[in-house]
């Protein structure tokens, strides 16, 4: 059994480094601003260093700054890893990649007091920048581990916001850029256990206490550029715009209504016009477009139907009731750049039985529907190491199914199950 | 006659001070960025000074900075005057504004020349901060003379994006905050004739040459702001979202639909969202609302619709197939702030009749249609001079209606014909 309070307690003393904005009246009522590779990441990373090689294990980095802590056991060969993030949102909460790695921590104190020794060896992974937040592709650390990405594209990547820092500078900047080749072939991994927030509201509303992950659905990033004329909005009729913002907005219900229709999600959370001014009718949109779907083939019928429809709607053509009711202009162009391509990843079914297995051990008699076969919404480091060595994920609620939100919260019930069910998942699996 | 050449050559050489972006081959094709009470401003205006002092002007600013150049004519009374402003948009080009005060200046000059006595004094004013783009109240001077506005208010404006100026400190620093009292009471005005470029399409797509202003459209200015919750993209359904930026779009859309229906104009020129992060779902998303009419009665029935339906979109309900075909969310909240409020503006029947006439003199044979009775779609200060002072306004067409833009053009010989209509309403006017 893990030590509940311990777990507790070691994941809040190290949320001290990189405190964000508090948001009640409780002592961990704070959320966290620690975007990767910067000096509070460096500070926690050297934390997780530190107390991972106090307890006896072998700590490595890799080329990318993702370290991994091995604790040795009986036979040679790949470890049984737990692994997860401790970088967060600019505005996240204390849970997200935070408490996965906590748990793996917890998991090896526990096999320590415990005297247990494993057939394999087992360890915790810290990936770098899973959230993607500083430097703008997610999970891309893993990636590279993964081959997804080459080394060159990782250390390239420029932070966000204006700075000039690149990936690769501030991983030397802190002193985690490691000796160890980023590779699934000179690093193998024995199998890959995540423990995670769900990030969204199902267990929660179904009271279920543990999600057995089977895999993660496929989303695609896209920028949608909407290209009109600026004109006055007050000399101009709708006859003789181009008006980038109307086009926009035409196109971003389309894509929800076609999404609901195709059992698909699509939402837009970032839109930038120009020039920006009450009585100029924008003739420059960009907005992000991502959409998801548990099946690569449904996600492409969506792309594909979007990017048929969005060109006639902007024609001002006539599609899906958007341009019947107002009064038709001179049309504007729509341009697609695909940023992310994340296909479906369907988890290892041994490892998906581990967790499950593991989650009814602990719940026993209540175990009925508060254990949960499910599929992830989001992306995850595991999506990478799937593709490597058999893999999966266990889910716990968050309250609301908050997350990247300072208020995000997982109760210290919950933040235990899960460390237990990662236990019990890791020694079954270090068995078979 | 005036001299087009001389009205050119100097509008030309006066856009030396805050010149823009270049955005063609020829001398001239460089846009402006005139901002009020900038140093180039400070520039203009003390050539303006002095220029207007040379042609025997007396030369008096209020305390707003208005500036009233006044030529004596036989009789004492309330001068005639050409109005319009020096300042532009940060993206400006060199037309909007300057061609009104250039050609009032070319008619004093014209009016030397030929040694022509008028009955009643004539004169040019210099209205400060017409565009609103830095002090963010458009015509807030001329507002003030009218009484719209008081003094304190428009000192206390201070500058978007962030600086700390306010109106008052820059009317200050350039030495533009002058003695006169800035009311139409204590410096009343005869009448008000504003030569400026259309602004829209209606005169070049018509073959137009001079519109006759009749009067204004009115208009009211709101930011909406819509309030949802955030949530990750990729977790989340659609019925358990709040999301702003689909309620947005949909608010967007309607506001577009009611307008066109009911023959009024709806635009869209500025939004932006919280927290901007491609896999969240936005929970706060403000835009503005730009809304006009020819009829005040028209406008608030458009005003009431909008603010109705916005709320039953928002709460997720059918109203005009917007919330049809997608799947219904948990709904947001709208706030509506009214920011600009401009009623419908009639100008004086003898003012555009004058204008009229003056037309018809200059085109001849060829009138006909060239002279066309129009509203303006955009506000300009003659809305304010026109509720205490005869007031009328002459269009000329300006090229694709393009204006707040660099490449704004408008054509010498539309220049020449606009100060030529001027200085034939201002002598007609000052007979009457
Ligand atoms: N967990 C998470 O937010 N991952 C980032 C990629 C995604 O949006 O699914
Ligand atoms: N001429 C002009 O752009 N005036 C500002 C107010 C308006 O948008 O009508």
């Amino acid at each position: 059994k893990i030590d509940r309070d311990r777990l507790w307690r070691d994941l809040h003393e190290t949320c001290e480094w990189g405190k964000g904005e508090r948001w009640g009246e409780g002592t961990t009522d704070i959320g966290m601003s620690r975007l990767t590779l910067s000096d509070a990441d460096k500070q926690v990373r050297d934390w997780f260093v530190n107390t991972t090689e106090s307890l006896g294990c072998k700590v490595q980095i890799d080329a990318m700054g993702n370290i991994f802590a091995v604790r040795p056991g009986k036979k040679a060969g790949p470890p049984t890893f737990a692994g997860s993030h401790l970088d967060t949102q600019p505005t996240g909460g204390r849970y997200d990649g935070i408490l996965g790695v906590h748990a793996g921590i917890e998991v090896l104190k526990t096999l320590n007091d415990n005297k247990i020794e494993t057939e394999y060896s087992t360890g915790v992974i810290n990936w770098t920048n899973e959230e993607g937040a500083r430097f703008p592709i997610s999970m891309v650390a893993s990636g590279v581990w993964a081959g997804a990405y080459s080394l060159e594209k990782a250390y390239g990547l420029v932070e966000v916001g204006g700075g000039k820092a690149t990936q690769k500078s501030e991983l030397e900047r802190i002193g985690y850029l490691g000796s160890l080749e980023a590779s699934y072939k000179a690093n193998p991994i024995g199998a890959h256990f995540e423990l995670h927030i769900e990030q969204g509201p199902i267990l929660e509303n179904s009271e279920g206490k543990i999600g057995a992950v089977e895999g993660v659905q496929a989303f695609k990033w896209f920028i949608i550029t909407v290209k009109g004329k600026d004109c006055h909005t007050g000399t101009t009729d709708f006859q003789n715009r181009s008006d980038a913002m109307l086009t926009a907005a035409k196109l971003i219900l389309h894509s929800h209504n076609k999404a609901a229709e195709l059992g698909c999600l699509a939402s837009t959370g970032i839109l930038t016009l120009k020039p920006g001014s009450t009585n100029t009718v924008p003739g420059f949109v960009q907005f992000s477009l991502d959409i998801r779907s548990r099946e690569d083939q449904k996600l492409l019928e969506l792309e594909n139907v979007l990017k048929s429809d969005f060109a006639q709607i902007a024609a001002e053509k006539e599609v899906g009731g958007l341009n019947t009711l107002g009064t038709r202009g001179r049309g504007c162009t729509v341009e697609w750049q695909l940023d992310t391509d994340s296909p479906a990843t369907k988890f290892h079914e041994d490892c998906v039985k581990c967790v499950e297995a593991s989650a009814k051990a602990m719940l026993g008699t209540d175990a009925g529907g508060k254990v949960q076969r499910m599929t992830s919404g989001a992306g995850h480091d595991s999506v990478y190491t799937a593709r490597h060595a058999p893999t999966s994920m266990i889910f716990v609620p968050c309250r609301d199914g908050v997350s990247h939100n300072p208020s995000e919260y997982c109760s210290p019930e919950d933040c235990g199950n899960g460390a237990q069910v990662l236990l019990g998942a890791m020694l079954r699996y270090d068995r078979l």
